[in-house]
């Protein structure tokens, strides 16, 4: 079906507030929730409405929790999440970094002890929207076994760049999983009875396949870059705790809230105005956007796009059509 | 043969110095080549000092410059490289960028218009050593197509990641480029009759192959995982530019002064202190390597390892036996 936005909104508003949020803060999240429909992230937006309100029955968020200030120096805050809302902590984390950009250049905030910020990208486009660069991270829950092992021990873990698009067009960004699929993607592709379009983990035998089916039995999805992505998704978690005094892998594991339920988020915050001109940073980034699309295409290309791409051209589609919402989804959400 | 790292630093300083380099800063870059021969990356150590005398000669290094500072705001500080050797620029804006962290926590450098910093995790495993995290990158000219085009319009932009070991022991640290494999890689291995151990590019038809001499031929190397290492990679590159004010892939190309003449460089350190207990941050990273250590194998593994357990690796043998360096590269620096 499709929905406008505010449909979309007032709806998934609803529902957190029956589950105890105040009203502005279930504002904030049902509207986070309708962006990331809004720009395709349907996995993150809509069709996660469901599952954050089963982790609040859990007890696995805390829905009225608020974060604290755990340490303080220079151009680093390191906040406590208290396992609130995902969203609410990564907002707040990233409006401290900010602030601290504005201060200092760059700003880092460390939050340990919070949950799922649902798109990683939410934070990036949002600080980017406001003029700044961004790198940001979290860790998760082991989902994919290490390079030479069979056994589910690194996250995927998503890692997020984000700049300023050229002045008056939108902000560019990479938001991607460590994982080459993630496992919504190979229940899409299987039920559609689909092969995936490149190799995304081994069977039980050990076996690389494109047999999406297979991968989710044996639960050996495959790191982009094989051993490079295993050591990248390593670092990522490693770092996020050493960065914020939070934990990693093994104690989310064992933690066992859910997907995210105590990670570790490293925001990491720049202000552009200090390292170069605004007209300099737009020259830059439509210049290498030129530069990308100016090679010939492949075979079998549906052309070349610059990280972020995908995001305005859904906007664009939502804005003729209506948002998209799957009827299931949204048959589940009015029961919620 | 085998050398000791005395004998190899003597004789590349030697060369250095008979190409106009001061006794000290030749002795330092002399150093950093020998280190990283010594830790297993030939490529960037001994393999790598007649290029270096072979762009000094052409004039694309400029010997005697030295970085000047361009820009300075709280955490952040922008050099201009001034085309002096990539090495000593990058140890200088490492130090600097310590300099900030230890006031701030957090510190970034940007250096542009400098050349080939050769080994990128010889400047994390430097931080690292003195307590540091630290996350980096560099541009280059472009030698990897963007996902969906067949020529050439993407660097293969190294990225690095590092963070102390366990009090007493090694670092850890990634040090990756973004394409799946070198160009080395490829010769080495078509040299050696053999195939790649996964695709790592498209031959000249757009197949996708492991036969090394066929993605020669084609320039088609792949990036890691698919669309997601292209658009990192782009990330990288505009970003790079952004955060020193300098050029990217395009003008790298246009200008056509080697590898990374005239490249952007970006150094962020950070002070764990700031974030978290040092023996905590021991905790962190014993644990997540014993974890991922604790899967079982996988068919045909060779082992599962921590980023960085390669160069430990290296080290010991090459303690036991001495350093290893090619016959004939050892033959052509006599001569130089």
């Amino acid at each position: 079906m499709r929905l406008s936005f505010d449909e979309i909104q007032k709806e998934i508003k609803r529902v957190f507030v029956k589950y105890g949020m105040t009203e502005e803060k279930a504002d904030t999240c049902a509207r986070i929730h309708t962006e990331s429909t809004y720009d395709g992230i349907y996995s993150h937006g809509t069709n996660r409405v469901a599952r954050f309100v089963d982790y609040i029955k859990k007890g696995w968020v805390d829905i009225n929790a608020e974060p604290t200030v755990e340490k303080e120096f220079g151009a680093i805050k390191i906040l406590d999440g208290n396992m609130g809302p995902g969203v609410l902590n990564a907002l707040y984390g990233t409006d401290c970094a900010i602030e601290l950009a504005n201060a200092y250049g760059i700003g880092m905030v460390g939050i340990k002890n919070t949950t799922h910020w649902m798109r990683g990208g939410t934070y990036g486009l949002y600080a980017a929207n406001k003029g700044y660069i961004a790198i940001m991270w979290t860790n998760t829950e082991s989902c994919m076994p290490p390079w030479g092992g069979k056994e589910c021990r690194l996250g995927n873990n998503p890692f997020v760049m984000a700049i300023p698009g050229p002045e008056g067009k939108p902000a560019l960004q990479l938001d991607m999983a460590i994982s080459q699929y993630a496992y919504g993607k190979l229940q899409v592709t299987r039920l559609a009875g689909k092969k995936l379009p490149f190799p995304g983990g081994f069977d039980k035998d050990g076996n690389i396949t494109d047999d999406p089916g297979a991968i989710e039995e044996s639960m050996r999805i495959m790191p982009i870059g094989y051993w490079k992505g295993s050591s990248f998704s390593f670092m990522l978690d490693i770092l996020g705790s050493a960065l914020t005094g939070g934990i990693g892998a093994e104690d989310l594991d064992k933690k066992g809230m859910g997907s995210c339920g105590g990670a570790s988020q490293v925001i990491i915050v720049i202000d552009p105005k200090q390292t170069c001109d605004r007209s300099y940073m737009s020259e830059i980034v439509e210049k290498a956007t030129a530069y990308i699309k100016s090679s010939a295409l492949s075979e079998n290309s549906t052309g070349i796009y610059a990280p972020g791409e995908d995001y305005v051209a859904f906007r664009k589609q939502h804005d003729e059509k209506g948002i998209f919402v799957d009827d299931s989804v949204w048959a589940e959400i009015k029961t919620l």
